[in-house]
């Protein structure tokens, strides 16, 4: 009872310092802590100190009084109105402002979080953990609502589609960055419901490589790219965050080559030579160049000795040795992944970007280009070289059996079969299979599974080393022996949670972005594609709701109003899909039997053209859709609307009630006294009159005018009336 | 003396206001003249009338204080500020908003003139010139600077290049979107120096059909067409004007369905159903092609004509009869692109759109596809049609020899020389010096003498008529006879002024726009072209100028931050110029033949391989150039972070200075004294006391938790060392 109370509650508590000092000095770690506490409680935080484990404390932090928040709220709020994000500037009495809209909890937190990161002079604590002179700061993170959680997953496995309401929470309790991803994996599951029906049908009825499946899946998928920015434009303005990316987030790891005085704010501001970072990320092409070398090298070797001992090889073991290609890239794959992608931080860090979102920008797009490679180039090669070219390739694949020669019996197992080989045509749609349903079992298994093991597995050693300690009579004592007894299984819990690993976000956007392109690219292959997904994303939902509430830190709540670079990635692989998709139908179109390894079979233009044409209606279909769509009306834009109208209301009504006390011109002009008359004449007698003041005195007033005006009309309708009648 | 000094002033009008009474009965005209002064003395407008032309009056208004146009100026800022045009709010006292940034010519004019046309509810006089209840009202215009305009057309004449400063003066005169199409056309022409010289260099010593100028003709249409978007921004924020045009104006013409309350602002609305909109808006495509069918056939006819006439036909007479076709152009085209413009714009109105925005955008769509067809069509065929399938078609080609038949001798000189017959490779060439040289001269030349012909006849016929209506004793007295004679020069000018017609800057942007197509489309093909262009542009600049001061009424100072629907059409010709480059190069690439007249001759993939690779060239580079050029700093930027961070700092300031007076948490937390110690004590014995309470009891301030965590982390450091003397 009182353990499961202490996981319930969570003290308050509104971060944990993980202070870590294994590697520092002693006095000098106590030194650093006592800094950190000092600068902690002078933006007013509250603080507690309790034992870590390995080395370190956990420093609690809770917000004195809601008064010390107000300055970095509105700050932050004065930051969004001029960017746009909001439509009327915060009242100018923070207090006021803060009751008038008081925060929700993902945004007291993130407050908190900036209160702690930012630097001194914006008014924060400016600590850095793991930078600088905050090196003994590990991490800095909230606890796990666990309440809220339970009733979250819970909720969620009973329900089929997600309700806005869903993703409200969400975006409440772990921000807007993390609810947009949810917001997209849902929005994009309900929308596989269409081609997970149609490609049922199509499969069941169309035959292969069916033109209709492919037109269809085409068209659902610009609708889909399409849709997701209206509705990511929405879900931005309902959670008020519409506009947030274009504030610019300085980055900590920037570092200037000289330092100027701004001419506009007078700060002293570091400056980095626009050229000079131009000529690095030109070393983004023999970036690509390379990766794109050693992986499709890799690839494209491993599917070649694939080929050859599937469809070559003839001797002993051959079921057994088939795998040895897959066997090569499971294993080496990761490795060189893993470089490459470091390489690509590494290379990203050295573009030296000033701002945060630039930073993102430049890595997602060099991490998308490793993952495109990896994802689809085995599916590439069998479509594009090995069912038109097989033929002519697979005589050079003879380079390949000294992997297998050690078993083969004879020289003619290893020898190709000349003339009467055949490609395999049903090799496409195996592969094609095997990355849709295979891989992305495999991959959900990996995410769930894995860190479940590793987590028991610590736990495991753990006890098995305080046991051994102990023992041996050890004097290292667990960390919790001088915990109170009544905070003991809330510090467990505390501790548990510092062991677990942060969450990225963006790899969960970058698997969907991934399976959105198996599903344009090649999903005329197998049109059974969407139904795999659909499985797949209803559990993938789910299973990350999981990983983040048990598997993981709990997250620090960004706002976002986009899921970020891999919009362009998403829109990039909708268009490729139009190009791909034709082509596949093209050379499938003989029943779905292919070129069949010989490129003579294909007439060249006919494919160009079929390419260039599919291609190009496709812009013109995506052109007309975006369109339609912008036409859609949607609760976001009503609000934005009804927010702008407010506030102008406001301004209007302060203001021009005033301007209603204005003397009405009819009144000054008619009030023609003896007076006025008289100054007027003396006036006009007087020689420095201009012409300008006698012009406009000749009729006085609007009732002049109007009776001036008037007797030159029926002048002009006597003359009138004088010509009809000369006339007639 | 006294002439030339009343050609300067304007005697302090503001506006004239043409009311006419030619169709009206007496009584009304009455009636409805006295309505109109009364509705703009409302808004606080003086008045003066005098005689006109022809049954109209001349209505002199002037603002009679400018206390009067506080409402509408304020009116305009607050809307700008809410569309994010300007960084901070107004004032909210107008006095002071007016006095921190006076108004500028165009401004005030553009107020005074949305105070007399905007509707009664919004503040002004209602006045529709031409429109229902106001029918009378024939126009209302502002008068010409004459002063101003002699200087400004005599420094042009004197100058090269135009300088920002420039731009900026006929922004002040007249307003925005006239200074935007000057910009424009300024930013095209300094771009044309780089391609005529290098255009003169190909001609020289390239060859035909160079593949090096076309690629850098190509490189050459995105990099301007990309940097005019991006001086477009600056040019909007350094006139303060960026954003306007996402400020939406209610179109007048639209006609509503039904009419509902609208849920935000309360107000009674007209609503359109967006599904009908639609059903019209698919009309668009039957107009397309029925435009593109009729003008097609009769440029086809003609081309086929001329090709008859000209290749075909040997008998007598061909130097005359070989001008038929342009005969029949010439004359049936206007009449036909009237037809069609007028179908386009009747159209659009049946789209019925509720803003003024889309309403132009709509239509510029349907006009530029009409231009398109008459600029390009009769090039497209030679190059397409002609060159390649000329041999095929040209048999085909008697069928026009009735055009000719009455004058030839006998049967022979009407039929196709047979086989010996090859195709004229010069009539490319020729064609494309025709359209951009002949018919750019024949236009500038319409622009400016047929104008003033008509100007010069109409006041010759003017002359004469009365001449003899005073010969014939008549009674009709001119105008001026009632004029005072000290206004009489002045009036007389306004008489003119009230004759010419409404300046459309929309043509002009339409003018430089189809020129840019022949120069993206088909300048592979001569060079030379931008030579031609850039020559023209320098008169053309200076005749527009010209044009605007003398040939037309002052036109209304309207707001623009881009040259609008047009910067899609530049977009769009760009790309398909890197089709037609890529196309033409190919065909011609045997030194400028061609395919001579046979498709065999044409490799139909390796064609479409470069157009596709090209096509796909263009974009990556198009997506590189926009990069590089987002990555500019400009005037116009800075001028944008200064205005925010000027906003930003006052709201700081005003308000963060009142929160450094909270008093600081470490002071709080250490005021231990023995109360606040007992108070403890006694709360921490309640039972009531929750967990959390005690949680954060333990440690009583900043001090507390620094000494208890030195504790941990010594005891931690002992440990340590122990373990590792151990491990010794």
């Amino acid at each position: 009872m009182a353990k499961s109370q202490a996981l319930q509650t969570n003290m308050d508590v509104d971060y944990v310092v993980v202070y870590r000092f294994l590697k520092t000095d002693k006095t000098k770690a106590v030194e650093q802590f006592e800094k950190l506490v000092e600068a902690l409680s002078a933006i007013g935080l509250q603080t507690e100190v309790r034992n870590g484990d390995s080395h370190s404390v956990l420093l609690f932090v809770r917000v004195a009084s809601d008064e010390h928040l107000y300055g970095e709220v509105y700050r932050s709020r004065v930051r969004d109105w001029i960017h746009g994000v909001r439509a009327a500037a915060p009242p100018k009495e923070t207090r006021e402002a803060l009751e008038a809209e008081p925060l929700y909890e993902s945004e007291r937190l993130r407050i908190i979080y900036q209160l702690i990161t930012n630097p001194v002079s914006e008014g924060g604590a400016g600590i850095t953990p793991k930078e600088g002179e905050w090196e003994g700061v590990d991490s800095i993170f909230a606890l796990h609502d666990r309440a809220y959680n339970a009733d979250w997953i819970k909720k969620w496995r009973s329900s089929f589609f997600l309700q806005t309401e869903d993703l409200d929470e969400i975006r409440n309790r772990f921000g807007e960055k993390i609810a947009f991803y949810f917001a997209f994996t849902q929005s994009y599951f309900s929308f596989l419901v269409f081609p997970a029906a149609f490609g049922t049908a199509a499969w069941l009825f169309f035959g292969h490589f069916s033109a209709l499946y492919g037109i269809v899946s085409c068209l659902w998928c610009i609708i889909f790219t399409e849709y997701w920015k209206h509705q990511e434009a929405d879900l931005g303005v309902r959670w008020g965050v519409r506009g947030v990316s274009r504030i610019e987030h300085k980055r900590r790891g920037f570092q200037h080559e000289h330092i100027t005085t701004d001419p506009i704010t007078g700060e002293q501001v570091g400056i980095f030579s626009v050229q000079k970072r131009l000529q690095r990320q030109l070393l983004q092409i023999p970036f690509a160049v390379a990766a794109a070398s050693v992986l499709g090298t890799l690839i494209a070797t491993c599917f070649g000795i694939e080929v050859f001992i599937s469809e070559v090889y003839n001797g002993p073991l051959k079921w057994i040795l088939v795998f040895i290609p897959t066997g090569i890239l499971t294993t080496t794959m990761p490795i060189l992944s893993g470089i490459l992608t470091k390489l690509a931080t590494q290379l990203t860090d050295f573009e030296n970007y000033e701002t945060h979102a630039a930073y993102e920008n430049a890595l997602t797009q060099k991490i998308f280009v490793l993952n495109f490679i990896t994802s689809y180039l085995p599916i590439f090669l069998t479509a594009f070289v090995y069912v038109p070219f097989g033929n002519i390739i697979v005589p050079y694949l003879d380079v390949f059996s000294l992997t297998v020669r050690p078993f083969a019996e004879h020289e003619k197992q290893l020898q190709s079969p000349g003339a009467d080989w055949t490609i395999n045509p049903d090799r496409l749609r195996k592969q094609v299979i095997y990355f849709t349903v295979t891989a992305q079992i495999v991959n959900l298994g990996m995410e769930l599974i894995v860190p479940y093991l590793k987590r028991e597995g610590t736990s495991k050693y753990k006890k098995f080393q305080s046991e051994r300690t102990a023992k041996n009579g050890g004097t290292s004592p667990a960390p919790s022996v001088n915990d109170p007894p009544e905070d003991a299984a809330f510090l467990e819990r505390v501790r548990e949670e510092v062991e677990l690993e942060v969450y990225d976000v963006t790899t969960d956007i970058r698997e969907m972005v991934l399976q959105f392109g198996y599903l344009s690219l090649f999903s005329v292959v197998w049109p059974l594609t969407s139904v795999s997904f659909l499985i797949n994303d209803w559990v993938e939902l789910r299973a990350d709701a999981i990983k983040i509430c048990q598997n993981m830190q709990r997250p620090t709540p960004w706002r976002a109003d986009t899921i970020g670079p891999w919009l362009d990635s998403l829109s990039f692989l909708a268009w490729l899909g139009s190009l791909t998709t034709a082509a596949l139908v093209y050379l499938f179109s003989n029943d779905g039997l292919g070129p069949d390894g010989t490129p003579a079979n294909i007439r060249a233009w006919a494919l160009l053209l079929t390419i260039f044409l599919s291609e190009h209606i496709f812009f013109v279909v995506r052109f007309g859709i975006r369109i339609a769509i912008s036409k859609l009306s949607s609760p976001g834009v009503q609000k934005e609307r009804r927010d702008r109208f407010l506030v102008r209301k406001q301004y209007f009504e302060e203001n021009l009630k005033g301007l209603e006390r204005l003397p009405k011109l009819k009144e000054v002009s008619e009030q023609i006294t003896r007076e006025s008359l008289e100054e007027d004449a003396r006036r006009s007698s007087l020689s420095e009159s201009t012409a300008e003041e006698r012009f406009w005195a000749r009729q006085r007033g609007l009732r002049e005018t109007v009776s001036v005006g008037k007797d030159l009309i029926q002048r002009a309708e006597v003359e009138k009336s004088q010509e009809r009648k000369k006339e007639l």
